[in-house]
């Protein structure tokens, strides 16, 4: 692959759909930047994408402060300037209404829907000048539905979900993208097929748990769209997905 | 009126909207109770409902702690068995997205999101042994889309409805009704009027602004719904908006 | 009660949410008239309004022609001025994607649509004039979400939403009140309850199906409400429907 | 390019959208069969996709009747097994209520959601024996929002909306890709251009309407989509689109 001379910022480098856009954005010849909750277990990333000729770098990063956002971003800049970048962090959880503490309501938002703002808000200050770039944010069901259980999650998805929009009605004219994907379905991972088996689901047929691959390249996909012809908002899910 | 052996407790009981809803409930015997940042500003409400053999008492609350939010609806349910509790806090902003700073946007949705769900997880945990109540939320045209500059307060509003959501959908089978209320226009307010006067509208034409108490009036009709046909959002305009 | 010199008109009134409409108005003593297929299965209702003081005409009317919407309207209108004007059609089929005919297709169209569009139209021709008047539609979870075998039922349904919208947008600014109801769950009716037996359901718990008469009572306060305040649309369900 | 065992059928294969979509899908190799009113209107689309070795055959075609859809849909099939059927015929048109008459209307409906319903269905018969195959729909702003003077077209486009999530949710579990496109803009045409010429807009500023070839590339990447990671909807629009 040939090397851009540009970067691109992963806020929620997770195994599944953070590491597989990384790998998708390594392979076009981006510098990848990875940020996570604890940095030191990109090492294997990192090196999978280096075996392959491409790059990335892991750090540790806390997406719920405006310095950790900062610094993050500026180090993505220094390496090369920034094209994309993807806010991808997770925080699903679900308690009954009487047993959602503040303390979760509050940090559930922090990480899915303030680090958000931070990141895009962070983002479009390095790319506006540029008058382009992409600023992607992962959603969920949650984002447009606030079910059973669900106060402190779906309301935090919801707000990010409505931080895009602000963010692409501002930031469109300007030449950014902010796109925002609804992913509506578990991910194909370890920890989900541990969790289908425990309820007696011997046998996963192929296809119906995503695999962070086909995410990824959608992630690609959009960032690859021409300006005139930009896509804000699109769901994502397996073929056999009830919904 | 005949007094009923029951309470309203009104969070956010700003000079239009929630006076207008305390007035309305106060008209039915309830002995309503509003908090708001200032209690002293409810004086002359207190004065003007009691004048007419209404029970209203104000209170100084602080909307975005667990503690305010707490003795407020223990002090309205010491009154009177708690029948309804009306979230109504506004913080409408717009902001230049570069310009909304972290405090702006942590504070915005403290008061209009996390004080909501701070009140109805209260309201909740009091009127689920009576198996009855409403809890209802002030929403905005923000709630359901994130216009440019206001990715704080759409955001928060949109934080807001899906929390909103979630308890519907939990509460709801155990017989609190739970509703969201888009006021998608201006209130008929001196404030309002002002804006429309510096902006060169010199005279504005009768019923193009909302006159508070015709919004208090769908609060106490939704309130009056019998269980088997609960609504849970409507919007609320005046006939010539635009929309 | 008294009569008011105003008459209302509804399109689709059948044994349940039609009727209850028309017991509703005729108590607040409109002049009303209901128009059905077979006219004749009107008399019972027609007997029971006389018997409580009310004014209520059975018709026979085929909703889908423009010659059937006009004439009834023009007969309600020549009794007394129109005041509102009801569309309560449905036509809820399921049926695989592959059996669902073209004719069944365009008959449900015809039917939950078509027959709208007229209705709506004629309606606001007649109200126009006289700057206001209300015009409202019976929705269902179609109108908003096209479930599998639902492709003709829905269609028609979000047809009819769409209609609703943009009369709502036009008609607004000129007095007339238009709102869609989104009728989200079962009425209490033998049919439904027949139903639930034989899926084995052998109690219905109280208040978990709609009773006409709620569901009538909302379509009420919606025509009262006043201008500067107007509803466009809400939903209604029992208390303890999933949804 | 290589040629594939396999068709595509444009239903509304205009000189727009429709062409660049033939165009799109010729370049990969397949049978392209584009049907429109005026089959001999596509003879130079024929000639141009023919001298760049693409395969393209123009058909006329009524998409109002099932005769005409399954006459079509048969010859594509028979050219090559289907893998693809797009639906893109337009209807755009605005009337003041009262003067949109019931023949256009019905007429609107027919084009626009009708033959859409006839063509997914058919396509769906051909392709479900095989398990795979895309149908997609194009939609626009009027398929989400009734706006004024938009009664017939906004309600045959929700109606189709509708159709196309009705067949998504029965047709996905069955390995057939269902995907309905809000193109939420104008697309760059000498028409458009021409209307905004005589409004006074002397210079189009680069990007701000839609290239038919950007808008095909994103059927192209939806129909390349593996079956664990379907989009059903997605929005387009042009960079300084306001929405």
């Amino acid at each position: 692959m040939e090397a851009r001379n540009a970067s691109v910022a992963i806020v929620g480098a997770g195994d599944f759909i953070g590491a597989a856009i990384a790998r998708r954005f390594a392979a076009e010849g981006y510098a990848v930047h990875g940020g996570r909750r604890q940095g030191d277990k990109l090492a294997d990333l990192a090196a999978e994408i280096a075996a392959t000729g491409g790059r990335f770098t892991g750090h540790t990063l806390d997406a719920r402060t405006e310095e950790g956002i900062t610094a993050f971003l500026d180090t993505a800049e220094a390496d090369a300037p920034l094209e994309a970048v993807i806010f991808n962090v997770g925080a699903n959880v679900n308690f009954p209404l009487l047993e959602t503490t503040e303390r979760v309501f509050r940090k559930v938002w922090e990480m899915a829907c303030y680090g958000g703002f931070l990141a895009g808000r962070e983002a479009a200050r390095r790319m506006l000048p540029r008058g382009q770039g992409s600023i992607f944010f992962t959603g969920a069901t949650a984002s447009v539905r606030g079910g059973k259980g669900y106060a402190a999650f779906a309301s935090a998805k919801a707000g990010l979900r409505a931080t895009a929009q602000a963010m692409a009605r501002e930031l469109g004219p300007q030449g950014i993208h902010v796109a925002h994907l609804i992913i509506d379905s578990g991910v194909d991972t370890a920890w989900v097929r541990g969790m289908m088996a425990s309820r007696g689901v011997e046998e996963v047929p192929p296809d119906t748990l995503m695999d962070p691959a086909s995410i990824a390249e959608t992630y690609w996909q959009l960032h690859r769209q021409p300006r005139d012809a930009w896509t804000h908002e699109l769901d994502l899910r397996p073929f056999g997905e009830s919904w």
